[in-house]
């Protein structure tokens, strides 16, 4: 058994780590930490984990979660990963971070949507930890950085099209939609039930930091820069993301040119399910599990593609993404403990 | 006391009619249709109501109608509408007919989206129901088509910026997302509790029939053919749209334009209230009244506008809609028996 | 114009209260307070409010609050209250308090589950404003203590059968469920959307500050001490309160006997609407409004009578039923300004 | 492996027995019949399903799914079951059947409730299926009835009060809230999203089908008639049944006593979680497992026991523990296959 422990385990990210990791058949979960909740067990902390997990909260120290894990979630602020992660490098173990702090291949683009960076040297080693752009890279990866919950959604319905130069760079538009849980289990007026309920929004417009994340990734597989437009919103539910993105197709590209680039792409991903370009998929059919499911329309009269992307934002979007990286790095089939139905309904 | 009567009470559009009519300080209602519950108190089909309505639901009568009413509100699906407005008409009454049958100008287009039209000499004489469009329009006509309910929020979204031609009109975009009462009360997997609530979906993308009502609309302001994409989504409430609308500026054009187009747009409507760059509005805060709220940012690596408009698709999006139409046809104030705050929370 | 201010009026009952006072057409809201948002308007913290309210939040100081209103509603924690309640009315002005600080009679009972009261003298003097069973009092009180939401539900259900003697007291149990508002506009928690979506739950079992509350009042209606057992629980959703009271039938009461009792006991109360014993009311029906719907069985095997009652616990739990006691006082019809249907769907 | 057939996989109970059996370590699913499906692949319908599970609708035959099957589990509605069931067993495939027409050793009780039994000789041979009560005789059985999901709760809330006899049975009352999921994939106004989403209620009060089969369990365990009150309430969220159970304590019995007898009562069990007298649970924390968990407190002025019991009312109610009576009739680990951490959030 592989000893593995998450670094910021009482938030929704390291709770959904910990939930993943309890029925993985090849892990084994030898230590949590908080800050906030050290010295509780993590049963009284959330109940559903009793008869489960009766770990106890430690401060995140990095000679002890080297000494006692192979690999370290780090799912920790923004910040907070680049002070405990060269450390547990240093001490030998590998890691994965869910933090935005090891995504970016550019220190100045972290700089300027961020702060400045502790460890730009790193940045050259950490892999982008979307298996379906990155497999091989992630497989021998040291430290991996988990993509963002937007960005996955975002990139996996734009990818087989720009590899294929079948739609125009610079008519990208991004207009997602996300669950709450993506806002994380910190109390806030933006999170009251009250607030939420009836009241859909828009936040962030044009500002969201996970648009650099997107352009970086987009813009490799281009093999030039892309620009888009991300807007993201607030859903009232709990979980799922669901990203509709539009892009002006080339002249003469047809839906079967367009049906074919994703066949092409995903081909063998186990976690990418293809609706097609009838049977759009909704955020209910993905809840709870690893899968993007991906649909797509083509508008004829303004000739524009609008692909459908849904996904979990804690599984797909952060722990279930993590935990299949780590399937990657150690050898594992990449669908390990991964391979349950979604929730329904 | 103007008589006004209400063919198809029974259904979330109805309803909205009737409730807003009750306390409607000029308006007396005096006769409520509805095949399906012949017979029964609205009263003791909406409990909700008692106390304050007792009537009782009768067949759609055109003679019995127009006896009663000086103004008939058609609140029936399509089709069914232009059986009985012409009859109305005939008999002297005026009509607001909430159906997509007089929204068109051209019966062409009408009936490339929906069925052949019965009367379409009619059309010429209907007026578009959006009174910041066609307010002087409004007043003098004998049979207004209420507008539908994402033509609301996207017409107003675009009308300033297409007015002063701030935007290329080839490239709108119009995401748009609604809660569940718009798709009406009748019963289907697709208003089920447990399939909406963790469901967010998009449906009917590039084919939604609202599409042409919108680019007839945004044409007649422009000037030019405008030929958009829209895409309508699902979203896990019970009320309010918001729609997300993208653009390209020309060159040249920058915020204090475009915040100096919606403000003389706009000047004098009292359903309209610009949020400006800021804050963007949520639904929450038009929830229960006949509000556009809008707002906007420029996003200027893209040199796009992303225009944030929000109703309630019941009221501003339907029936306090047509209230308002009425007060225009009638020489009442415009915000008559509508100026109450929105519902929070 | 009577002119009425609200201490404390930043929170939910606060803004039902400013709601509420913005369309009552023989009061004119003149001042508000609020500590954390003082110098911001309202209309800027609360967006839905633009068009229909521009006061600036200040601070609560009783001089100025006396000096500008003759009736102050004051919407303030527990303890806060009474600090300011002596003061007002020192200087004139008549009170509706919103909090336990004046439903009281014996200031031991109060203390027993509040704190130290300041001004136990007063208790006295105050009326508890529940209006079908003190509107008499209500009509010449200077201070009113306001129910709270909990105990409005309970004793409506419950006084026409014990007024009539029809069940055994020491029998009762209140089974109530609340939306989340009833938890106020405070984050924490207990208030996240992710929390509340799917986890319905009981709190504050057998120990919930409104059972003595509820235990005086019907006491007092059945002229003998009553003690009953009350579990809250709390609902995902936003608005409304539905309990759930058993009691134990006398021998020889019937169903007829029952119905008599309510209809008796609610003749002429334009704010209690009866069921009978077929439709059971749902909160949904009240959401908004001042009502309070009631229905009832009897479960014949064990001779127990349930009874279902409803309110909005914003509108008839907590400002609504103030405004309703502001008419009493001020000589205005008892439904003035609150006539208007609730709110569907 | 062990071959095993759903017969009505088409509703929320069936797919949640497919869910959980396409990861069922022991179990094979062979086949699975719907005849408003026939022909449609079951990831076609479910989309979620897609990877998971591929089998095709076919018509119940009974000679067909004894031929494919050992176990056949009948999610049907009552009395399609009773036609079904006795041909299966002829066969030689053993039955689970989720019906309530296997749960009533009375058939008089049964037909006083549903209708005419067709085979009756059957009820004394079939096991109430609810494992804390039936364990050994499940083991066993040939045909078990499976209980319905508002009785588990109940049951298991009072079964080991009455087992010690520490509370009076004529007192025992049970408040019980469901979510929608409790109503079925059948559309109807009742789970209407927007009816249900603000419309807390309680339904057929004093009147529902599943208090004979609460009384018939404590009876048996009681050792003498017991009658309760029950009401069942609808909850806007889709998994979960919360139970407050209210019971008069025993003169002389204590706290102490009281968890004394739960400890003692779920020694063993696996799937009941005690959370004792401080921390009550929520629906949230049992979610999509086949837990219930059980918290109580003591209402000392008035002397009742309230016990708080908690289930998901798919898992638990219906499927989870379908497939928890399976392990037992075929000898394999109680928990096998439903040894995973509940939903959260």
């Amino acid at each position: 058994m592989l000893r593995v422990a998450v670094a910021g385990a009482s938030g929704y990210t390291g709770f959904e780590l910990v939930r993943l990791l309890c029925t993985h058949p090849r892990a084994k979960l030898t230590m949590i930490t908080s800050r906030a909740q050290k010295g509780q067990r993590i049963d009284e902390f959330y109940p559903a984990l009793r008869a489960h997990c009766d770990l106890v909260f430690q401060d995140p120290d990095p000679v002890e979660l080297a000494a006692r894990a192979e690999l370290v979630y780090t799912a920790l602020p923004h910040q907070a990963a680049m002070d405990l992660v060269p450390q547990l490098l240093d001490r030998g173990a590998r890691v994965i971070d869910l933090s935005a702090d090891y995504r970016f291949i550019d220190p100045a683009v972290y700089e300027s949507w961020y702060q400045p960076h502790k460890t730009p040297e790193l940045l050259s080693e950490a892999v982008y930890g979307l298996p379906e752009l990155h497999r091989e890279a992630i497989r021998n990866a040291r430290l991996v950085g988990n993509p963002g919950c937007y960005p996955t959604s975002v990139i996996l319905a734009m990818a087989p099209l720009l590899k294929e130069s079948l739609v125009e760079p610079g008519t990208i538009i991004a207009d997602s939609k996300s669950g709450v849980s993506g806002a994380g289990r910190g109390v806030s007026l933006g999170v009251h039930f009250c607030e939420v309920q009836e009241g859909f929004k828009a936040y962030k417009v044009a500002e969201h930091r996970h648009r650099p994340e997107m352009e970086q990734e987009l813009s490799r597989i281009a093999g030039k820069p892309v620009r888009i437009t991300f807007t993201p919103h607030l859903v009232p539910m709990t979980r799922g993301i669901l990203s509709t993105v539009y892009a002006s197709l080339k002249d003469g590209v047809d839906l079967s040119r367009v049906e074919q680039a994703f066949r092409s792409f995903y081909q063998g991903a186990p976690f990418v399910r293809l609706c097609g370009s009838k049977d759009l998929p909704t955020t209910l059919q993905v809840r709870g599990s690893n899968y993007c499911d991906l649909g797509w329309r083509v508008d004829e009269p303004t000739r524009r593609i609008i692909v459908v992307s849904v996904i979990d934002n804690l599984t797909r979007g952060a722990s279930g993404q993590a935990v299949c990286n780590m399937n990657l790095m150690f050898g594992f089939p990449e669908n390990l403990g991964l391979d349950f139905p979604p929730w329904q309904p």
